[in-house]
């Protein structure tokens, strides 16, 4: 993987000074950086190290004096994290999973595997599964019968498929991610304590114990195009519909998603997220890392919530929110301020008590 | 798979109106449905959407008026979600593993694996482990040595079972579960901060910084029958004891149980839950989502807890409780309330005080 | 596997009364003892069931009255946990994974694998990747290409390590856990809502809905000697750098660290504990379970947090902390007793505010 100053700056839009043909083989930051990498430096702050690195090219601000940095060529970005997509896209030197199928791959007879793909070792591939022109599957991955993976599809090691599920095109999935798990749905013969403390919020009644029944999946999951899943996450198949994951929608790692709920376009789930079943989330919503959904919630478009975050209730389009149970932020932020100085008020208002009653009521 | 009217009517033991004799190959929401669907319209509010499909036969409340729908039969339920029960296990077309063992699958040699039970490709099966009839073991499952699994075990992809764990009957595993991980327990040589800070709930003491040593897990799990554990669950070895799951109790995805703790009979634990180590929960007992239970704690009979509630002691039986740390549903919902209206009673009472502070103190 | 009393006593530098040659198999809870288990019984508490079992021989507290208890010899110990440490590890039978290489491992001509290594049945390693001398890899593990793995390492079943990962000696990793998964790193082309509602503190601002670009993780993950991670953890590769865990690190189950983090030495991370990207941990840092780090956050040296604590901004070296957000466990604690007693103070400041009123303004 070699690129001269030149192509990097091509494949970036970006402007360049210096030596046009210098060879970069990969990115480092400016104080690990070797005379054949290239520096990350996109702001002043990182640029201080490029002298204790060897780096001769760097990624630069604008207007940056690459000169007096003492390397030989510049590349200047103006939004510095779209660089990064750019320059990280080109020198990612991937999992080296090879081309092909491996011998040990165990692929169902009626599997429709395009030509070229490549199967890691130990791989499963099920009856009628269709797997799309350009897909990459990891070693040890298994896709289930009938289910359906788009074009160009990146399946890190231990991935799973379920059994129907639909996936679109340039799909990306990181090791260990659950896809098409069955829904966690039980029901018990006669109304049950959990009912009863639902319906009056907090009384169980007098629900007698009882077991639990399975309501099975008979859905699957439909996840649509340029949808990325982290390692470990878990994604539920339907009770009856399809749990669905819109386009362009990315999960961290360990994000859980209950049956029925429909993600949204353009999400971004951050890592140890949980949606229970049966919630509709908008478009371009972003969830904080281990914030959840309650079930059977509505989350309008473009909601962002905080780290920590527990939706209960619906949220209209457009809020940002915070908190356990989730408020806007501002009214988070109030809130926490004040319940700091609770413990004083308490005593305030303990001696504003006493002040006031020895004071001759007027009525 | 098909069935007609009266077959589906006689196993929900339901009654039915219309052609006896129609087909049906699989359930849909009222809008999606064919005309060998069976409609799922439990309520009115479902029924509206009938008319947008081409259902001939739906399951319909008592008392709906099934020819009005314009339906040629109907199938009527008391308690809907248990008629789902009972329809999506009929209706239910699997993975598809296959019978049979499948010649790449690793059986030792000592293994006691019982005729006809199925094990999909590439599985393992440990020295001296022992599968109970019927069982239904997926690709990539791995069961440790002197391992018992009960009969009719149903192991979807990767599940993961340790050496020594023992399993009851009818057990289902979601992909990714793994039962038999070593506990996570350390000791320091000497007191540590950790100590001392749950001794004075709070100041670390002078403890210098010290290494961890490994208290190794030396138990193993004990599952009653008729548990399912969700996808990508972890459930940790004890240490000297065994940890153990009731009988009828249901984990969903990623809920940790640690080492030494015992859950009962017929829990329901949500997606994301976790319980830490040496932990005792009562029978009926319901974790909500994301909701945690702190270690060595006692969690009575039918306690019912909302999601993200952190329970931190001990719970008597039958208490409904949400928060951080975990209170009474009405506590919880009355504080929430309170604190809403906190940043203004701060306001509140910086006013009363001034007020107060100019009339004269009568002491 | 068996031990005399003496071998025992010897191995915990111990003290020792009675037969000491009196051999024990494996180790007890008091009640369960056979005549063949050394019972655990560190205190007069568990002491009392020793009636109730068969034991012969028994850990016990200094200073114990062993005869009166009916043993035939005891071994006395200080400091429980630390003599469990011991105990644990000379009784641990393992998982029995064989030695040698199982012939259905699929191992890369150019791998440099040591010998004596024990390689489990459908384990993976990849091109050039290092196994040191001692390791014990399990069944269906999967070693990247480049990786490379220290000596004496413990791998349970389903591990898997990403390309040019690399691991210090005595590595231990439960089943499940991912090392070296992709980054969770994205950016709009333009500023986006979530960068307006950070800045802000809340205000999303009109940022138009647009769609993510990935940045690659070009970093991996190094871990140093003596780290101990659990089922199903996550860890993320860096950026541009690698994720770093220090050495005598250990990760309970289900916890997951972003990109770009550093995790410093002898640190504890409990279940579903989540570290987000580019956070600086400190060295000897318990994070209680459940509990979360913001990204690009400091967390000083011996720092303590208890369960479901979310940090959110910097913590300085030997904190202890509580709550969501993170406040000084003392803090936390009077917070939370005053947050009960709010409903209340609600209605007494409105008494006040009435009280107050009546009586004629004095100014």
């Amino acid at each position: 993987m070699k690129y001269t100053v030149q192509q990097i700056a091509d494949a970036l839009d970006a402007e360049f000074q210096g030596d046009a043909s210098l060879v970069v083989h990969a990115a480092a930051e400016p104080s690990d950086a070797t005379a054949t990498d290239l520096a990350m430096a996109m702001s002043p702050k990182y640029a201080e190290d490029l002298g204790s690195g060897s780096a001769q090219v760097a990624i630069l601000w604008e207007g940056a004096d690459w000169q007096a940095l003492g390397l030989k060529a510049a590349i200047f970005v103006r939004r510095p994290r779209m660089a990064m997509a750019g320059i990280t896209s080109m020198l990612d030197k991937g999992q080296g999973f090879g081309s092909g199928v491996h011998p040990s791959a165990v692929i169902d007879p009626t599997a429709d595997v395009a030509n070229g793909v490549s199967i890691g070792p130990l791989a499963v591939i099920g009856a009628r599964a269709r797997v799309g022109r350009g897909a990459n599957i990891g070693p040890h991955c298994v896709i289930g019968m009938d289910a359906v993976l788009g074009e160009d599809a990146v399946l890190r090691e231990m991935v799973s498929i379920g059994a129907r599920v639909q996936i679109g095109d340039r799909f990306i999935a990181q090791p260990g991610a659950r896809i098409g798990s069955d829904g966690f749905s039980f029901v018990t013969p006669e109304v049950s304590g959990v009912e009863n403390a639902r319906k009056t919020l907090g009384d169980a009644g007098d629900a007698s114990a009882q077991s639990w029944l399975r309501i099975h999946s008979l859905g699957s999951v439909e996840i649509g195009d340029d949808v990325e899943i982290g390692a470990n996450c878990t994604i539920d198949n339907g009770t009856i519909r399809n749990t669905r994951i819109g386009n362009g929608t990315k999960l961290d790692n360990q994000v859980h998603i209950g049956h029925n709920t429909r993600v949204g376009n353009d999400c971004l789930l951050c890592g140890q997220s949980g949606i229970s079943g049966s919630v509709e989330l908008g478009n371009n919503v972003v969830l904080g890392g281990q914030s959840g959904v309650s079930d059977n919630i509505f989350v309008g478009d473009r909601v962002i919530v905080g780290g920590g975050t527990k939706i209960l209730s619906n949220v209209p389009a457009g809020r940002v929110l915070m908190g356990y149970p989730a408020v806007k932020m501002e009214t988070f932020t109030d809130v926490y301020k004040a319940q700091r100085r609770l413990p004083r008020m308490l005593r305030d208002v303990e001696a504003l008590k006493k002040a006031v009653s020895k004071q001759p009521p007027s009525d």
